[in-house]
């Protein structure tokens, strides 16, 4: 088990924690179950009532002392500004911050004249659908990637960085700033891009259209969803590393139309129509089979067993201790909905080779498997 | 609970199901759970054996009596040529056929001068990552809309494949054959192509970059697993619905790019970034809040409670069985994983206003609900 408060921290209090919105009050309520001192601070006097009383810290006193960490948690296009102030007004600190990109903070902090020695970025991979102190929890990190970027810092406040992102559960990952933005341009704001420009499709669809959605499209649009305000901060912010990957998506997505335009003067399937279409999926099979599973392998390799489940409370929950039974642990689950139906196909993904015996387990209970 | 073979059939047979893939095989298992008599026929040999050793019906017999009906489950681009046959070959038998593309089948059906008095389109909304005769199940149809296209059919004929539909546990959707094209390019085939097109993306993408994958991604990307072969057919099928539909996105991709770009250029943000990049998330809001949930709401609308779970055989199962217990019903399901660490982040959507309950009902059952 993971999970903050569950080995002793390393993390030397007290931390500042400016900006306590959904990341700034989740890396306090995580260090206070460490038992860390957490000092929080927000321009907003409600938003840091708020995290306090949530149980993400404590109110500066008169006389606080110098904190060794200062975590900067505010809205990207401000970070730089914070960053610069907090190693001003902090000379014995380490400052970090949790912006989604980093090459363009890091810039902001050098032309400001910051101290780059006390300065890390990280970028802790999470996040949720909600915003603001109330949405924060204290496992929000548990077992996700944690960015840091050493930039020109000495090794202790790289240290200290890492200390942080293993103190509330998380994994740091040694990453160039140049290298991260690249890397969250591809991975996280691409899908966000995509998602947004699917889903913006569906606006002004006739409802007969919709009836027809499945879990495809529920799939591809689900984050599309998420808040205008930071999105646009975020994509604005990476500017540069996010525009080269959507032109190379425009140069591919401009190949498909001019195969399905040939296609639909023709009638037919003219030369050259097979191949692009072809190839656009291809090209996808071999991306989404690079992307790592679980256990560090494709998704693409689980066995997947197919099973219908009544639309009954616990059925799904009784089908999964059955599983358990069976001594198979489930990798990935996918539902299927079955609209206006007291039914659902749950899509169970187990370790390659346990397929064939989850199966014969299941039926064995009693369960009708559907392939 | 739907399902086949539950009530009687309204179906009159025999059947005759024209290419035994994935389709065509289960539409001729659930026939068959309902009594009614199946015969098979497909160009391959092994392929209408393996259908008929799983269940989906019988071969023909050397004085095989006339169809009542003929399902045409072959490839969408040789699918009217398998229409016009079976319409000359069985003059007194009702014809559809399943292929996810509508009026190019009619309009071929018309130009190859079949009698479209009995001849019904229709589009089974339904599908797996799998294809052929073994991954056939007859539950692949059950809760899922069934289009039917009328055309220049008589009532009778049409009503045959309604029965069908309701038959193979389908919901039958009447649907003029423009309109549906015009729908799936939208809620099926431009997902397609984004998905294909976003997992293109991450072929020469470093590991380190894949390292950072979170469910985003994951979800954006599935179906990007698709079979090229099957989907070249279909977008080539359907190009003059799914062309425009593209080149809307890529007006708005357009925009996107422009804005970024200016924004790089500008290293701040000039005046209409902010619009255009917000203007295009915000567009994806809407149009995502219109996708129908389970219950024909907004799936935006659910409640979620995310739960802390131990990664065990087993533990999943006990966390639904407990929300069983509690009298609250699951309509999604979202697990977040947690790389390299013994946990997962399950993410319970239910009915609007049981959130508090069931957050109150797990907690009391010891569970780390997360927010």
């Amino acid at each position: 088990m993971t999970g903050s408060g569950e080995h002793p921290a390393a993390t030397v209090g007290p931390v500042r924690v400016v900006g306590t919105g959904l990341l700034g009050t989740s890396v306090g309520l995580a260090l206070r179950a460490g038992g860390v001192d957490v000092v929080l601070a927000d321009p907003s006097r409600t938003t840091v009532l708020l995290s306090r009383d949530v149980g993400a810290g404590r109110l500066p006193r008169a006389d606080e002392a110098e904190p060794a960490l200062v975590v900067v948690a505010a809205p990207p296009d401000v970070t730089g500004q914070v960053v610069l102030a907090e190693l001003a007004a902090h000379p014995g600190a380490v400052v970090t911050d949790v912006a989604s990109v980093k090459a363009p903070v890091a810039a902001e902090v050098a032309a400001g004249g910051g101290d780059l020695s006390r300065y890390v970025g990280s970028h802790p991979m999470a996040g949720a659908e909600r915003s603001g102190p109330t949405a924060a929890r204290p496992d929000l990190f548990a077992g996700r990637p944690w960015v840091v970027c050493a930039g020109s810092a000495e090794p202790a406040s790289v240290l200290a960085v890492r200390a942080l992102a293993v103190d509330v559960a998380a994994t740091p990952v040694m990453l160039d700033a140049a290298e991260h933005d690249a890397a969250v341009a591809l991975v996280s704001h691409l899908p966000q891009v995509a998602a947004s420009l699917v889903a913006a499709r569906l606006r002004d669809a006739p409802a007969t259209a919709l009836e027809l959605a499945g879990q495809g499209l529920r799939d591809v649009t689900r984050i599309a969803a998420s808040e205008p305000g930071l999105w646009t901060s975020i994509l604005a912010a990476n500017a540069g590393s996010v525009a080269p990957v959507l032109r190379e998506v425009r140069r591919d997505l401009d190949e498909v139309i001019g195969a399905l335009e040939r296609a639909a003067v023709a009638g037919a399937e003219p030369a050259g129509v097979h191949g692009s279409l072809a190839g656009a999926i291809a090209a996808g099979n071999a991306g989404v089979g690079r992307i790592p599973g679980k256990h560090g392998g494709s998704h693409a390799t689980y066995d997947v067993v197919t099973v219908l489940v009544p639309d009954r409370p616990g059925e799904l929950g009784r089908l999964l201790v059955d599983m358990g039974h069976a001594g198979v642990n489930l990798e990935e689950l996918a539902i299927d909905h079955a609209p206006r139906q007291a039914v659902g196909l749950a899509s169970l993904s187990v370790l390659p080779g346990l397929g064939t015996t989850l199966e014969q387990e299941l039926t064995a209970r009693g369960w009708r498997v559907a392939g």
